[in-house]
């Protein structure tokens, strides 16, 4: 069978993965579509040469069909669908026993720190598997774990209906974020430097704003009648939004901090204590998430075909994750399954 | 009268102060003690220029007695003791609409945006005017007001008891917090640079480290069984602190930006990410913090005479202000009713 890996020193190649046989407790997941994300460039870019394990098979935006049930594992059958949550938490720390095993201090994440979706044949433990709809297509299903990031960035905002939400960054996560936010009840506005994406969030129905070219301060007070938003988040990692957010926020307002932000930012702390502003780390999601990221779409309520832009076969991993880093493309999936013959 | 001003340029000077009558609705105060603080300092340094108004009579950590009642005014007697919560909000904008009135986003700061309580007689709204118990002397009672700020930050974390809470800055501010966290059931380290305060910090029974000296991180990771510190103070106003604070707080953790930092700071985003970190603003009160820092007062729970390091008559405050400069003391009271007889 194949996969696609970083094979270190920053290449990726399709490599040959031999195929065991799911062990105790796990599944065996035939894999139907992976997306590709931000942090695999990450990988792909040798920024986490001092945490990963090469080769790698990464990708964690997974769905697939159960293909072979492990021993002792109950309630699935070959051909069930599926997707994962790549998470695997070590349950003893002191963040597992507070109830955050999500951000566990000795989190495992799938993709990352173990093998990964881009391979045709899977295991992994069942305790991660989360069954999918009959009616929810594997194509769609396919982004169970990016929207499931953005159920968790909109939850850990505490916002309200009637709010007014500001996303800094109109990329895959921006534009979910976005969308479930609206769906919650809020206004929402977008800021993107990128005219592309700001024509396809135009098209989703979002006042959006290029903050290059924009007095974004100024134009949050006039759409907030001067109040201020009441949630800022911060999806694009650039310095120039932390710089911004601040001053977007009402009193008592949030900023949600959603970006990877690789090197230590300035933040105007003044503003901070002035306002009392609240600021909040986001990372991954919990459970209840990813269950609300299936409900989400199978009724539809997520904007699938503006998100995924590229659908490519596994040999093509290499060139995508290039068209990603060059802001060529939104959600990039690849067709694990389309590749089955080899 | 005399009170003390700000004659700008950075001076400060003795000047000599017209007495009117109370107007309706206003209080006139015999001032008894008035405590200096860090934001007289930035008075006194020029920093707030653009601000003020001079010649301006400072001072808003205050005690005394009713001199005069002014018309309509119901409820007071000449005698009375009380204390001024010196916050003026305008009740219409959205901070205040939303209750947030403390931190309107036009609040009048009596002491820096109006005349405050260094003069012997000072008219103030009686709407600010907080009773003080017979039984509180009010050399004690000038320290309500830093008493609140130190009350709001500690209500504005959440601590909860059996918290590890770790006060980075242990300045008047930064040692009541610590009091008041460790009054309300948490354990509290403090961090302090100068050895002269962490001598004093010691003789309260807190534990201190000397942050310039030592590792932080894996002081407070031992301190806490490798949970990290549920709150962190920053209390200093130092960039230094501010990079420590993300790496001390454990998952979920909340740092409270109290002190005041006048250029933008880098922070560690990718910790508050990681650990789903949350910092918040905390200033100046609410009318319930400064009800609670009377009633701790009054019950003795607070090191009254570890603070106040000093008692000076008015004539002595520019060279007062010196010594708060140079860290040469921690609370200095101006006895201002103690030039009465001029």
């Amino acid at each position: 069978m194949k996969g696609a890996a970083y094979v270190g020193h920053g290449r990726l190649d399709v490599i040959s993965v031999d195929v065991a046989p799911p062990g105790p407790g796990e599944l065996q997941i035939a894999v139907a579509y992976c997306g590709l994300c931000g942090t695999d460039l990450h990988i792909a870019h040798g920024d986490m040469d001092t945490r990963v394990r090469t080769p790698l098979v990464f990708g964690h935006e997974t769905s697939g069909t159960v293909a072979a049930v492990g021993a002792g594992v109950e309630g699935w059958a070959v051909g069930d669908p599926l997707t994962v949550m790549p998470l695997v938490w070590d349950g003893a720390c002191a963040a597992c026993l507070a109830g955050h095993q999500h951000i566990c201090q000795n989190l495992v994440f799938v993709g990352i720190d173990s093998p990964g979706g881009l391979q045709q044949r899977w295991n992994v433990p069942a305790s991660l598997a989360v069954r999918l709809p009959a009616g929810l297509d594997l194509r769609t299903a396919a982004l169970v774990e990016p929207v499931a990031v953005a159920v968790h960035d909109v939850r850990r905002s505490e916002l309200q209906v009637g709010d007014h939400a500001v996303v800094l960054g109109g990329g895959p996560i921006g534009v979910l974020i976005a969308g479930i936010a609206r769906d919650a009840g809020a206004h929402v506005l977008v800021a993107e430097v990128d005219a592309a994406r700001r024509s396809r969030i135009t098209e989703l129905g979002f006042p959006v704003a290029d903050p290059a070219a924009t007095d974004m301060a100024a134009e949050v007070e006039r759409w907030t009648g001067g109040a201020g938003a009441d949630v800022v988040f911060e999806v694009s990692g650039a310095s120039a939004a932390v710089r911004s957010a601040t001053a977007l926020a009402r009193v008592r307002g949030t900023i949600v901090v959603v970006a990877i932000h690789s090197a230590p930012r300035e933040i105007d702390l003044q503003r901070v204590f002035w306002r009392e502003l609240r600021l909040l780390g986001a990372r991954v999601y919990q459970r209840s998430d990813f269950d609300r990221a299936v409900d989400l779409l199978q009724q539809g309520r997520i904007p699938v075909d503006a998100l995924i832009t590229h659908v490519v076969p596994l040999e093509q991993t290499a060139s995508a994750m290039d068209d990603l880093a060059a802001g060529r493309a939104m959600k990039i999936l690849v067709d694990v399954a389309g590749s089955e013959a080899s």
